[in-house]
């Protein structure tokens, strides 16, 4: 027998599947090369480079990175420069504070749980946001959310028979991580015509059909604001999620990365599940259930996914089973610039500080910039036969669906691909529009779906390749 | 029962131990704050601060950073510092190249494989130390080496049959890794008398009773330079380790981040594990043994932990194995400054080229200062009763072996400690010095060792304390 083979590799890695990263986006890696390649691409192609609306990852897509942010890192990287070059005080001040808090340089290990002046911001931060006090000693600095939202689930699944809730649809790191963890997915689904809440009745339902197929459930994954389908929950829907999770023992895992993308806020504002739960009516439940919430500087207006910086907070849980944290965090150091990254997202300038009207200046105009770009999209799609799409309250994503024609459906078997495979496919190949089709987030029987972010500069050009491309496509195979 | 608990969370956490950063640099942390609020630290405890030897931490350690890496790493947070400072010309013209490669900001994600103008610099960096060329395709950027070789075990663990050999000693990550992925360790003797070298017998012993036990051993881990013994492997003991994975279809996994940590590399220099197996005088093992290798930024010269950067190259891996690996590394990106770093590991400046001086002279000085730290702290062993060590080969770290009299046996039995952890623990507490005990690291059975790295500016002071401390310690305790 061969020492490496499919046979004996881990089967989880086998059944893992990552969709932002799958078939569509290798094609497009591809096809980029291509275009390179190409003395006439317009002639060839049709388009001279690819929109990559597949990935949340706004600096690729021509999001200026936070002026405060670069300023602070750089100088945390090379001290020497304040004598050589004038930096805003306040840039300054910090950026020394953070260098001394890491014991004299960003080149060594932080401590394994992250920096703990870092942790008393975040603390502050959460303190402010929550209207209740945090605890540093209850934070943890990771590489992004992505590396807590493992090492929680690495912590949670103990047997072959421990099951974890996830949406669908849902970012498809939950189930990736389920498979290497073999863990059992416990689906529940969003109502997209509830504007994608969880209906009480499908969490009953999904948990009934996991128990019965032996499932031990230990935990639910929540999203909000939502990805895909950048909805925001509701105070009240909060409140049933958390009443649910006390009644079926469940952890309740947080995904809240997308805290301040918010269209509107005055129309839908993000509410923490942590305030949630400490003010939720049922006095009981405020200590019951353990909660576990994940933020990051990738998204947000600071979007700096480069960096891998987050943290995650945990709530009510138990003094033994933190112990244990802190040993799967001794293994898994963050990067320390991402550390400072978490400083400046929970820590910006205040008015009267230095940098205050630059950062304000710039965020406020990223912000503005997606939520034009997110009312563009969701215009154009309702403005072309068999589009809809509900508006998006929060998060860079929409999450259309598209009805295809029963000729396409089968142009598409004949392909051998799912539908909503094909349509993203022939949408890369006609118009060089990169998204990531539905099934690669899981959508309801019969119905396709794909997520697009609204990030960068290229909003109108998307609007004009996409309505050309959905026409032609419609008329190609109408019945 | 509650929905969190000892009692469900995942066994192989509990199981998990890693004593760098275990009881004894705990006790270290508290210490350190008692000290901080002492009015007169000198008199109550008898020193001002702690020694933190037990981790390989250069920079906590007081090292400099490179300037030439902290140059390239500001100027790519920040590329307008580049109109507002003069910086020597080859650090603008890298730094412009690297973060143009990241799609023009390093705020972006990278592609999950690293960036593949760094990855080629790391082929070309590969191919002259091994006389042979690497493939860029072959080669993933990390979060630093740690992150590799988790990913690695975790492929090639398919059930909770299969083991992994790991020396005894080795660096606690190996069997913490192991046990979070619940596979079975098999232990192999690395042997102190022949200069931590691994002997043919044991490994052939180890494999049969794993075999017996009814373990399906898939791969074998290597450390060469040594942690925590310090040695570095000769050509004819890599061969025959080489000839082992061969005959028992084992991967073969080398951990190989001390390469550059070299004590004299006229007298013993570092060889690849690649250039063995390709060059290995078996014509026909030299496509058959699947093998990887590990580096990192966070050794060597450069020692830049914080940084969170590092590579792997895997040779023989059949394709469809790799494909597997590309998922893998999708939902794990490394930060984009850690692989900056990589790019200035493999490609520091060459003779001629503006930052060429003073980056020789750095790195010559780091280097040197870590041979002299291990040749005064070898020495000073030698001048003390029951302490004997081998020299230091490569690596930054020595592994002493101490003869405990029977009444410190007994002592550390009453107080409920393993002699070892009993001695390093009074170390710590008597003398303010910070080291791990070998129960962290495996030893043979009735020895005591403790591991002590050799960096940074306190070594005299090291000394000093450290022969005050054991001289009375085994006046106390002599029989």
């Amino acid at each position: 027998m061969a020492p490496l083979s499919l046979e004996n590799i881990n089967p989880g890695v086998l059944e893992a599947q990552f969709a932002v990263h799958g078939e569509i986006p290798q094609r497009a890696e591809e096809l980029g090369a291509e275009l390179l390649q190409s003395s006439d691409p317009m002639k060839e192609f049709g388009f001279t480079y690819i929109l990559r609306n597949n990935l949340g990852n706004p600096q690729e897509m021509g999001q200026e990175p936070i002026t405060f942010a670069r300023q602070i890192a750089a100088l945390a990287e090379y001290p020497q420069l304040s004598t050589l070059v004038k930096f805003p005080d306040d840039v300054v001040k910090r950026s020394a504070e953070l260098v001394k808090a890491n014991g004299g340089s960003i080149g060594a290990y932080s401590s394994p749980q992250g920096i703990s002046l870092i942790r008393e911001h975040v603390a502050e931060f959460l303190g402010e946001r929550d209207g209740v006090p945090a605890d540093p000693e209850s934070i943890y600095l990771t590489a992004g959310a992505a590396v807590g939202i493992k090492l929680m689930i690495q912590l949670l699944v103990a047997s072959k028979e421990d099951g974890i809730m996830i949406p669908v649809p849902h970012y498809p790191l939950y189930s990736a991580v389920l498979s290497l963890q073999k863990a059992r997915e416990v689906e529940y689904r969003l109502s997209e015509e509830k504007g994608w809440h969880p209906s009480l009745e499908s969490l009953g339902k999904s948990i009934q059909d996991s128990a019965a197929a032996g499932t031990r459930t230990r935990a639910m994954i929540v999203t909000s604001p939502g990805n895909p389908v950048g909805n925001v929950l509701g105070l009240e829907a909060m409140n049933e999620i958390i009443s649910f999770c006390a009644s079926h023992n469940l952890v309740l895992m947080a995904d809240e990365v997308y805290q301040s993308n918010i269209a509107n806020p005055i129309l839908k504002d993000f509410i923490s599940f942590k305030r949630a739960l400490l003010n939720h009516p049922d006095e009981h439940i405020r200590t019951r259930v353990p909660l576990v919430s994940f933020h990051s500087i990738s998204k947000g207006q600071i979007g700096e996914c480069g960096r891998r910086g987050g943290f995650f907070e945990i709530v009510n849980f138990p003094k033994d089973v933190v112990k244990q944290i802190s040993k799967l965090v001794a293994i898994d150091d963050a990067p320390v610039q991402g550390q400072i990254g978490v400083d400046v997202l929970v820590r910006p300038p205040r008015p009267g500080e230095s940098s205050y009207d630059l950062w304000y200046q710039e965020t406020t105009r990223i912000q503005q910039k997606m939520n034009d770009n997110a009312k563009k999209l969701v215009e154009s799609f309702k403005r072309l036969p068999g589009i809809s799409s509900t508006e998006a309250e929060g998060a860079m994503y929409l999450y259309p669906k598209v009805e295809l024609p029963q000729r396409a459906l089968e142009a598409a078997k004949k392909a051998g691909k799912s539908p909503d495979t094909f349509y993203c496919l022939e949408l890369l190949g006609k118009a060089g529009i990169c998204v990531v089709p539905g099934s690669g987030f899981r959508q309801a029987d019969h119905s396709f779906h794909f997520r697009t972010t609204f990030l960068g500069q290229h909003t109108d050009e998307f609007v004009r390749r996409f309505t050309k491309f959905h026409k032609e496509f419609i008329a190609e195979y109408q019945d």
